[in-house]
């Protein structure tokens, strides 16, 4: 699959939303997407990737329809039995789930790459798009908080982002490396757009932006890269976003996210809710309605982040 | 727990019936089972220990009542996705049995002891026993037969033990040790009795046996040393008892139990169904109904066993 036209850089749940909707409106094999591991986690001796797995359950149709992560239709004994013999359950693993940690854990230690793992997974799913981790190497997302430092999990998921963040640091992400999966999607001839999903920008999105080749590849990229708000009206849809946004002292607006991607934007999408924000943008502005509720939602904000980029085509 | 009265030595179904027996008429604390683990195995990058986790779920009362390994009231959500992704299923995990294995793998990795996640296990439970690994150090059945060497869950659940044995060999046995707890049990002041469970004696009872400092313990042992015969009428209640006899040449009787396990034993068990037998033996042999499909059965042939070591008491 070299034919790529829209290489999307996700997170989790919110990103995969987007993604959905690339995935809905463009031809097979032609939708990329590189995905966060900077959540990606060892958790029972397991290697957990949650924003990989979230996209490979949305485009496979079978992601949970509400709760952001996991599987539709998810029975939940191995969490049982392993409450009753005094395991860790505070990171819930469904029994469908779990098959993918296990697979991929084997795998791993095997030595394959977790890009060749994805790749596998989604063709047993059926799904024709490329899922790419943002690298083979490992990065860990560490969030500094009023508590201390903790492992993005920790925060995320055990202390449900309570404490307020003061900082976040990847760590290894500055010598974290493309994959070949991944440089092919930048040089694809027939790509159209970059599109940084409405992922939260400091949780889900710098990981990526943090690994110098893939932000090196953003700056010198040919077509151009446009962002979709992850907040509408002052919140985030969904997640901490507009949490973290307040206890980093950063306004909690539209403005505040495309200024901090920068000029690596060539166009940032807002909600209608903001549209009275457009002349504020130093970058070209598009107003969509971007709340994602249904896969059609889905579909027209993804054509809207299509549409900005082919008019900002330099 | 050191007031031991019973020590089984014993593997997996049929073994776990007696057990189940014993625990039944002991008192709480005075049952010790040295378990084969010669069965282990690592799969999906898990270490499975199926005559533990038979002995546990039996004596937990969670063990299926029919089939022989796993848990009542399983479910295989997890099977069926890993199949979905590709994964190796002919070894069947159930969803709550899968608890056991992650946790396991999880602790061993972490540098505890077989005997100790056992014994936390057993504890979880609410077992009232001393459920022994056979030793800490790793020991690997591996099963010769007309198609090659075999490891021994490919040739027992893979292979379904259509390969005809030619022989047995215990990797890593000569230098197995003994654990602290095991030695423990064999040195109880309170111990009455050391029975040889109806398990397969070449592949169940021999890795246990194959170990130096487990057959000194046995020979030297100060109380009688009696086995419950595996053979009932030319046949074995379960499992490939009997055609492994017969592919080693060997007469599927209990004599032939009794003389394999040699100089070991102080007193022999049979079945009132070869009661016709019991003159041929060269040590005292009782003769009892040694079938066990109930828990009263099993309690039966255990008062049994307990009887002709208290009879045979040096």
């Amino acid at each position: 699959m070299t034919a790529i036209r829209v290489l999307a850089i996700s997170g989790g749940v919110g990103g995969a939303k987007l993604l959905r909707g690339f995935y809905r409106i463009l031809p097979p094999g032609t939708l990329a997407a590189l995905i966060n591991t900077g959540d990606d986690f060892e958790h029972l001796g397991l290697h957990i990737s949650p924003d990989i797995d979230t996209a490979l359950y949305t485009l496979a149709g079978l992601a949970h329809p509400e709760q952001g992560w996991g599987r539709a239709d998810e029975t939940w004994n191995f969490m049982a039995a392993l409450e009753s013999i005094g395991g860790e359950t505070w990171f819930r693993l469904g029994d469908a789930d779990l098959a993918l940690h296990v697979e991929r854990t084997r795998r791993l230690r095997a030595g394959e790459t977790l890009t060749s793992i994805t790749r596998h997974f989604a063709e047993r799913f059926g799904i024709a798009a490329n899922i790419l981790p943002m690298s083979d190497d490992r990065v860990a997302t560490r969030v500094i908080t009023d508590e201390g430092e903790l492992a993005f999990q920790d925060y995320f998921v055990r202390r449900r982002c309570a404490p307020r963040v003061r900082a976040l640091r990847f760590d290894g992400a500055s010598s974290a490396r493309l994959s070949d999966a991944a440089r092919a999607a930048f040089a694809s001839g027939e790509l159209e757009a970059i599109v940084i999903a409405p992922s939260n920008p400091w949780l889900s999105i710098d990981p990526l932006l943090a690994i110098p080749a893939l932000r090196e590849a953003l700056r010198s990229a040919t077509v151009p890269v446009v962002a979709v708000t992850p907040i509408i009206a002052g919140k985030a849809v969904k997640g901490p976003t507009a949490k973290i946004m307040a206890e980093l002292g950063i306004d909690v607006s539209p403005i505040s996210v495309a200024e901090h991607y920068g000029d690596l934007l060539d166009g940032f999408m807002l909600d209608s809710r903001d549209a009275g924000d457009a002349d504020c943008f130093s970058i070209p502005a598009d107003i969509a309605d971007t709340l994602m509720n249904t896969p059609d939602d889905s579909a027209r904000v993804a054509e809207s982040a299509i549409n900005l980029a082919l008019r900002k085509r330099p």
